[in-house]
């Protein structure tokens, strides 16, 4: 049988239009109860007996061979060496990515990250410190998925932050090191790296053991048992986002090859069966156009199948109206990754409130964006564009808001401060504005 | 019996002091299964019922005789009128506090919370978007601790922002309103307010009602039910903190009037019994004196014996060596508040790493800072501020990557992605890139 990939075809025009487009965005992060309860478990052995359980865990899930923690961890020689062993187009396009990730990242920190005060007419200050982080753990997946782009779109903006240590977890299944993964954390300054994974690399990082020090936060992407692990130590340490499944969103005006589409819509689904590709156009013929060149690309995939499973089951194609309601429409969605393939994105650009990367033109495909661009290929997913932001320099930061109000500004303050904490019931509140009083 | 207030007095010289100041320290915000357990029905009966289940939970666990959601609304009329019907001191103390958190705010959205971008050598477009959430939620303690400051001070960086629609929720137990939270109301720029609180409130919000719209965030303080119910919709909305105890820690070189050091502790310790009050000084006379005035200024204030409980439980007097000690043990605890009552408060400053607020000098007494000096007042606690930060104007905006890639761009980037991709087993991406490529 013929492999076929064929998102649902949709008109904003069909009557059931409404509940068929709702069905197909559907997804629930339902927690897997099973999962949880081993977590739980993991994470009390790691917390209570730390290191010893670090090491069984790592023997019995990941088959690694170790008798101590020292050989769970990778010192910066070998991080150099699997550089250093990589061919010379591969080592370039590395330290390529790094660079201009680097250099958007230090934008974003001179644009947002800096302190700032200012003094009123009563001559006290008010402002900001942002100070970075002391220390970061970043969680990096091993075993089939492993992206050494992630390493690069998490440590490089805690390096810019200005973070003293920057942590790595990344599991090695019965030994295998993955020598990108290791020559990215190489270019991106990683600290120091441990090959441990699981919920027990992240409860490692959130409590600390005796070879593993206690990080402020942890970042990264990882599997069920990791988001969960996560979800559970939040509040102990930060965390980043608990990422969904990955989307792509094309607005499309019909003015970029047909196959370029296609592949970009590809290039989305072929993460995993449950990533989302959506095209919306307000021209019939350029959807037709758009199927036509993924049948005939399909086959000439080496992951078609799982490209077809995700086309098939959360794939669309959506005839609009016109791009304005093109435009509406992915405001509802607030998509992960929201391609703009038109002649004059800029036009279009101001209309669309909610995305977590916007990728302007024909030429931007989204995967520039993934590897190389600069931005943070890190991004909220499942909608939640509408309230939360790419990882970022900000991440890796915290503000403490700093005061010092004058002897003059104590007579300002302390007689609004009075009246509103008397409001409120709390006496001591007042008293210590009123005792500030010069008249008190 | 009189009531006595004493904090435990250590020395950092003492053998045992480090075990006895880290069992001080130690708080667990331990979940009740019983209350976890009645947050998920009420989530579920408002997911399931929407405004029938929140009429009748509000009946139920607030006593209000409502009859329809109508009735649960708040007019602007009436926000305006609760403000009309103030004193005049009352009405002016509110508007200066909110003109000076609205000003600071301002600061803080020039500073961090503009969109920028560049242009690299090849013409392509790098930056960020920001943009104001669209609508949001702001929670409202209802009953004993009715706060008009904690209005001000998640409405105004809300509003701030630019978001179009903050609507208020605040139980009103038996129908009793408070006019200043009203007031405040009125004068933080809330668009829709209702009279509803707990675990109910905070589902309306999450997934809306027929009455109540979907929020894209819920802030704001609350009880074990609404701190729970916050944490279960996150993912689904985004949420603030969920906050510890509050805490003060105070620096002092002796130099400050003992008598405002120990009201500035009271302050915080009349808020709860688990409320946190923390004095570091090198001079054991200065700590002597403190606690006189604690015994003397105890028996004058309405909320003594919760200070007591306080100060007695948790609180503690803390010998150092000297300033840099107290500043070092300072950044272990990474406080909520820090007060640096020195006599040249800017020397210690730049050894303090780790605060949600810090409060330079003796006229800078917390309470200011609570009330009206202008930076936020909802601040990271437990430790927390290792990791986060202030509430401010960027929890109500959110951040879009712009990329907008040229044709020369595209040729650049176009090769680098293709390694990589390649790399990483993602051929997709990798044509994606490829297919840009002018000899492609």
């Amino acid at each position: 049988m013929t492999l076929q990939a064929r998102p649902l075809r949709l008109s904003t025009t069909d009557a059931d239009f409404e509940s068929r487009f709702q069905q197909r965005l559907h997804w629930s992060a339902d927690a897997d109860a099973q999962i949880e309860q081993r977590v739980a478990e993991i994470l009390q052995a790691v917390q209570q007996e730390g290191d010893a359980a670090v090491l069984r865990l790592s023997r019995q899930l990941d088959g690694v061979q170790a008798e101590s923690m020292a050989q769970l961890e990778l010192t910066q020689a070998e991080l150099a060496a699997a550089f250093e062993s990589l061919p010379s187009q591969q080592r370039q396009a590395l330290q390529q990515a790094a660079a201009r990730i680097r250099r958007y990242h230090e934008a974003q920190k001179q644009a947002a990250g800096q302190s700032w005060s200012y003094r009123d007419e009563d001559g006290s200050l008010l402002g900001q410190k942002v100070t970075p982080l002391d220390r970061v753990g970043i969680y990096v997946p091993g075993g089939k998925a492993a992206y050494p782009s992630s390493v690069l779109m998490n440590a490089i903006p805690a390096h810019v932050a200005g973070v003293a240590e920057i942590l790595m977890v990344v599991p090695t299944p019965r030994g295998e090191k993955n020598p990108l993964v290791l020559a990215a954390a190489y270019v991106a300054g990683v600290t120091r790296a441990f090959t441990i994974g699981g919920a027990q690399a992240v409860a490692a990082l959130a409590y600390g053991t005796a070879s593993i020090p206690k990080v402020d936060k942890i970042t990264g992407p990882g599997n069920a048992y990791v988001a969960s692990a996560k979800k559970h130590v939040f509040g102990q340490v930060g965390i980043d986002m608990i990422a969904g499944p990955s989307e792509i969103l094309v607005l499309a005006d019909g003015s970029t090859p047909p196959d370029w589409v296609a592949m970009d819509l590809f290039s989305q689904a072929e993460h995993d069966e449950l990533a989302q590709s959506i095209l919306l156009c307000p021209d019939a013929a350029y959807l037709d156009a758009v199927q036509r060149e993924i049948d005939r690309l399909l086959p000439g995939m080496p992951r078609a199948e799982i490209i077809a499973k995700s086309l098939g089951g959360r794939g669309a194609l959506i005839l609009t109206r016109d791009m304005e309601e093109a435009c509406a429409i992915s405001n509802r969605i607030a998509p992960e990754h929201l391609e703009v393939s038109s002649r004059e994105p800029q036009q279009w650009e101001p209309l669309l409130r909610h995305a977590g990367a916007i990728f302007l033109g024909a030429y931007t495909s989204e995967s520039l964006g993934d590897y190389c661009a600069g931005p943070n290929h890190v991004l909220p997913t499942s909608g939640t564009a509408r309230f939360s932001s790419p990882l970022g320099v900000m991440d890796f930061q915290k503000r403490s808001s700093l005061i010092e109000v004058s002897e003059q500004g104590a007579q300002t303050l302390g007689r609004i401060a009075s009246v509103l904490a008397h409001g409120e019931g709390l006496q001591a509140h007042a008293r210590a504005a009123e005792m500030r009083l010069k008249d008190a």
